[in-house]
C-alpha cells in the first residue's frame, strides 16, 4: 500500500502540474470568469469527473495554481537569492532569475502560472487571498531588504527604497503582459535589456561600472 | 427640444461618469466576475432597472469604463505630450502626468478606471477588445516614438527602444497595484521617485544632469 502510493505519487504530481499549467494558460487567455472546469478538462484531455478527482472546484484550482506559481518563484528566484550574501550580486540574481521565469512560458502568448499570481487575486476566497498575499509579501520584503542594504552601502541611488522596490517589480512583472517568445527579441536579450534599465535606474554608476 | 437636450446632457454625462467610477472601484475590489449589475446599482444608489437605462449590460459597461479610462489618459497624458516637440521634455511630461493620473484615485485603495483598462481586457467581447487594444497601442507607439527620438539624439542609454518603453510602462502601471493614498508616501513624492528611477534607467547621465 505504502509502496504503491510512493510509486503513484510522481505521476500524480506531474499530472497536477500539467493541469495547473494548462489551466493557467486558459485563464490567462479567457479570464478566470469565462473559464469553466469543462474547458480545462477538455484541454487536459480528461473527463469533467476526472478533473474533480484532482481539484474540488474552480476557486480551489485558482488557489493551487497561484501556490504552484509561488513555488516556482521560491525555487527559481527566492531560494537562490537568499543564498547570496552580497546585496548587489543578490539583486542581479533576483532580476535575472525573475525575468527568466516570467519569459519562460511555453505558449506563444508566454503565459505561465507565475503571471496568474498577480492578475486574479480578487477571485480568491478571503482565506486563500491572505495566504497568497503573505507569500507575495515575503518576496517584496526580500527585494526591499536587498535595496536597503545597497542604500546602506552607498550603492543605491538617492531614491526611496519602497518606490524603488515596486518600480523594479513593475518593470519585471510587466514582462508577462508584453513579452512574446515568437517576437523580434530573444528571451535572453530581453532579460539583459530589462536588467540594464533596472540597474541603471537603481544603482549609482560607480556600483554598476566597476572595472569597466 | 434642442435646448432641453443641451441642458440635460451635462447631468447625464456626470451621472455616467459617476457610474463608471463607482463600477470601476467595485470591479477592482471584487473582480469583474464577482461584480453584478445589482452591486453597481446599489453602490450608485439607483434601481437595477435604473442602471439598465444607462448601460445595456455588464460587458458593455466594462467596455465603456475602459473607454472612459482611455479618454482620461488621452486628456491628461497623450494630448499634452503630443503638444511638446522636444522628446526629453515630452518623456518627462508623459511620466509625470501618467503617474499623477494613476495615483489620483479617490478611494483608499487608489482604484480608478484607468487601472481597469489593463486588468480586465480578457472579459471584453472580441470587437470591443480590438478597439481597446488599438487605443492602448497608440499610446505605446507615442512612448516608443519619444524614446526612439531620444536614441537618435544620443540621449537614450544603449537599450532596446521597445524593452525600454515596456519597462517604463510596467513601472508606471504597477502604481495602481501598490500605491495607497493613505500610505507613508505622499502622491507627489511617489511621482517624483518613480520619475527618478525611470529617467535614471533610460537616459544617459549627460542628458539628465545638464546644468547641475
Amino acid at each position: 500500500m505504502k509502496l504503491q502510493k510512493r510509486q503513484a505519487r510522481p505521476n500524480g504530481e506531474d499530472r497536477l502540474a500539467e493541469i495547473y499549467k494548462i489551466a493557467a494558460q486558459i485563464i490567462c487567455e479567457k479570464g478566470f470568469d469565462a473559464t469553466s472546469m469543462n474547458d480545462i478538462a477538455d484541454a487536459v484531455g480528461i473527463t469533467k469527473a476526472g478533473i474533480y478527482h484532482y481539484i474540488p472546484g474552480k476557486k480551489e484550482l485558482l488557489f493551487e495554481i497561484m501556490n504552484y506559481g509561488m513555488d516556482k518563484l521560491d525555487r527559481a528566484v527566492i531560494a537562490p537569492a537568499r543564498a547570496i550574501t552580497d546585496p548587489e550580486e543578490r539583486l542581479r540574481s533576483i532580476i535575472a532569475n525573475h525575468c527568466r521565469l516570467l519569459t519562460g512560458g511555453s505558449t506563444p502568448q508566454g503565459h505561465n502560472p507565475v503571471s496568474i499570481v498577480n492578475d486574479e487575486v480578487a477571485a480568491l476566497t478571503p482565506a486563500h487571498r491572505r495566504k497568497i498575499v503573505q507569500r507575495k509579501r515575503a518576496y517584496v520584503d526580500l527585494v526591499r531588504k536587498t535595496l536597503r542594504q545597497l542604500k546602506d552601502d552607498g550603492k543605491l541611488k538617492d531614491v526611496d527604497v519602497t518606490v524603488a522596490a515596486f518600480s523594479l517589480l513593475g518593470m519585471m512583472l510587466w514582462l508577462s503582459r508584453w513579452f512574446r517568445p515568437d517576437g523580434r527579441l530573444q528571451r535572453d536579450q530581453v532579460v539583459e535589456e530589462v536588467t540594464k534599465v533596472a540597474l541603471g535606474g537603481l544603482l549609482r554608476p560607480s556600483a554598476r561600472f566597476v572595472a569597466r
